[in-house]
């Protein structure tokens, strides 16, 4: 245990760096009998010097490029809160890590792309890197089943990583109300940024389970092979028909490993009532992990913000004082497997789908022959009339059958006159 | 990274001391890349050689006194899974730490009233001492609150921490049963002691709680602090009335830290629908704590067994094995603070009271007279008439008040002719 203070590098002063600055003056004692040394900010860069983050910087040495961060003498850390998965963010971690610092970054886009050239260089250079910021906020997962859960081998990880499309999507189940009315609701009350489009087309929660799917897998990162699909095309209908199913609408990434490879999705899914992944409502995050000797694990709290995203950091940068060391991701790079990606259409599942339609006579059959025709088993089907003049909504679920059924079966029925829209199809999660 | 095995000793072999040997030889491989170099087992004791543990100990070194692992010059980490807090187990603990021995154990026991000890004599001998296995099982709570959450003050955690009284509530809750009748089914399947004192007396809950608190708030393990009482007393009407007004009845440990001292206790309670331990159902254990910046955290899993508890204790041996060191408790023993006790009397809290009245005239008058002399408010009342002979159900809860208040009605009623047995008293967690 040294008494030298760990000295550290902020750079970027959002709210994710002010909250670092502020959590390390309120907790800094404490922060120092658990470290066993009292970490210290030493210098700090953001584009503009003169805002108010409400905390002092004036301690603080300023740079205002960047960049300099890392060949700083007075640095054992640089903690990277910029974002981007290329750019200042990554030119920084490259240079910081080669210059022999520490790297604390919350940029899952980055880790998700370059995370495996990072911790190779880490490993080269001697020094830790660390992102348990990245995934799920405050929750620290990424320890959990790199560390707490290492001694089993997973099979799956199921999370929800995005803490503004469970809102949305918890906000439409509670007011019954549309996609886009809450979402600018959330706009409005700034759970989703101006451009949500990270957010709701599910590459955030996808940089996020390929992250998590590396650290519980021990296969290379492969963001490229997640299949990606947001929340846009969630109708009122879908969550009313959902609840009367017994299920809740949820943007579920599942990361699964077997023998048929790697297999990674982000989409929303219809989750039974009763799995922890159901009752998760607002901008909580949870991750479910099954492990063959410890079974199932969850780990739940907040998935974003200035604490809880604070707290991730300052828990690596404790890790780091400590002396706790270990690599990025759980095992050498070396030694991650490069896992064939899994094929989508074998994966065994039951599947809800909904259709607007036309309210005419033969629609019901002409939905039916093309699932038949595809070779997909209706388990449950129901139209509903609607009040208005866009059409009659159709669901139905499935029986347990290979994804490529369904797809070979809505692949019959495109260009259907009969359809209003495009069908949506949601993996049932039971 | 070293490329030498990790060599272990195994102290007991039951049914968790089999598990090891089983996860050992699983995941092997999987083990070996994650630690970066293999675990092998060198030496095992136990009482009995020549039982069946459906795995092959012939390979092992065998040694008839346990005390004798100690000293053995191929083993790095003496693995403990004895039990009890004092004996053999202690000795084995004192000799292996003072031999230089890395020192994993399961031992909550041993750990709640000795484990300041000791983690001082760890410190001393430079080596490591863990026992993620002791609290919660497979739930890797114990690093999820000394490292993931090191950047937290933390106010409160609470947890449901003995899965027999879990499961045996919940199947109470489930059957409409009586206590006896699923204590007895429990043991009949396994899922009870024989001599189940420990668990449903909160014996074993509160080792946990006092390890769990030691972690959370960095004060020194004080078990003898901790009030308990166990859910003998608990009757198939407590957990109706309570289903009735919305809440289920659950085995809670709370341990919370301020300004007026630590506050331990172990005490059934009836907990919100809606709050995560309400829905924690089965041998499952859950725990909650609250940070000043991460907020909420939730961590749940299987809190015993063979499979859950060797994944923890195994994860303790892939931690040394990678080099990850840090204290036992999150600081040094010389850092932990010896925390007052808070007066449980001045803790506030809402409560529901339950007594068995003889059906007779002006009983309810004097139960409210009793609460309004102990300067207690009442919220809501209820009297069940029952079918049997023994006596009318009067179940009651109060506003927010000092705990002492209800202590103080409870004193004022006792010897009443009125009542039937003890009242029954059990904070409300909302």
């Amino acid at each position: 245990m040294s008494s030298e203070p760990l000295r550290v590098a902020l750079a970027g002063l959002g709210t994710v760096g002010a909250g670092v600055v502020k959590l390390l003056d309120a907790n800094r004692d404490l922060i120092a009998r658990r470290a066993g040394r009292t970490i210290e900010v030493a210098a700090v860069s953001a584009r503009d010097r003169a805002r108010d983050r409400g905390v002092d910087l004036a301690r603080f040495a300023w740079t205002d490029d960047v960049a300099d961060l890392a060949g700083r003498d007075d640095v054992d850390v640089v903690v990277e809160l910029i974002g981007g998965s290329d750019g200042p963010a990554l030119t920084l971690a490259r240079r910081a890590i080669a210059a022999g610092k520490g790297f604390v970054t919350a940029n899952k886009a980055m880790i998700a792309h370059h995370g495996a050239e990072l911790a190779e260089a880490a490993e080269a250079a001697g020094v830790a890197l660390k992102f348990e910021a990245a995934v799920a906020g405050g929750v620290p997962v990424i320890k959990g089943l790199r560390e707490g859960a290492a001694a089993n081998a997973i099979a799956q990880v199921d999370g929800i990583l995005n803490g503004t499309c469970n809102y949305i999507l918890s906000e439409m189940e509670a007011k019954g109300s549309d996609f886009a009315d809450v979402l600018a609701e959330a706009q409005r009350l700034g759970f989703a940024e101006a451009d949500p489009s990270f957010d709701i087309d599910g590459v955030d929660a996808a940089h996020k389970l390929a992250i998590l799917a590396t650290v519980a897998f021990g296969t290379r990162p492969d963001f490229d092979g997640v299949e990606v699909r947001g929340i846009r095309d969630v109708v009122a209908g879908d969550i009313a028909e959902a609840a009367a199913l017994g299920y809740r609408v949820r943007l579920i990434g599942v990361a699964a490993a077997d023998a048929h490879g790697l297999y990674q999705r982000v989409t929303p899914c219809l989750v039974r009532e009763g799995h922890p992944l159901a009752r998760v409502t607002g901008a909580t995050n949870a991750v479910v992990a099954e492990g063959d000797f410890v079974g199932r694990l969850l780990f739940e709290g907040r998935g974003a913000g200035e604490g809880p995203t604070a707290s991730a950091v300052v828990a690596d940068l404790i890790d780091i004082a400590r002396g706790i060391g270990g690599t990025a991701f759980g095992m050498p790079v070396a030694s991650l497997s490069a896992a064939a990606r899994a094929d989508p259409g074998a994966r065994r599942e039951r599947a809800y789908l909904r259709f607007i339609v036309q309210d005419r006579a033969g629609v019901l059959a002409e939905l039916t022959a093309g699932m038949r025709d595809g070779g997909v088993s209706i388990e449950s089907m129901i139209q509903r009339g609607a009040g208005d003049s866009e059409g009659v909504l159709v669901a139905m679920t499935t029986h347990e059958g290979p994804a490529r059924a369904v797809a070979a079966a809505l692949e019959r029925l495109e260009g259907s006159a009969s359809l209003i829209g495009r069908p949506m199809v949601m993996p049932i999660v039971d």
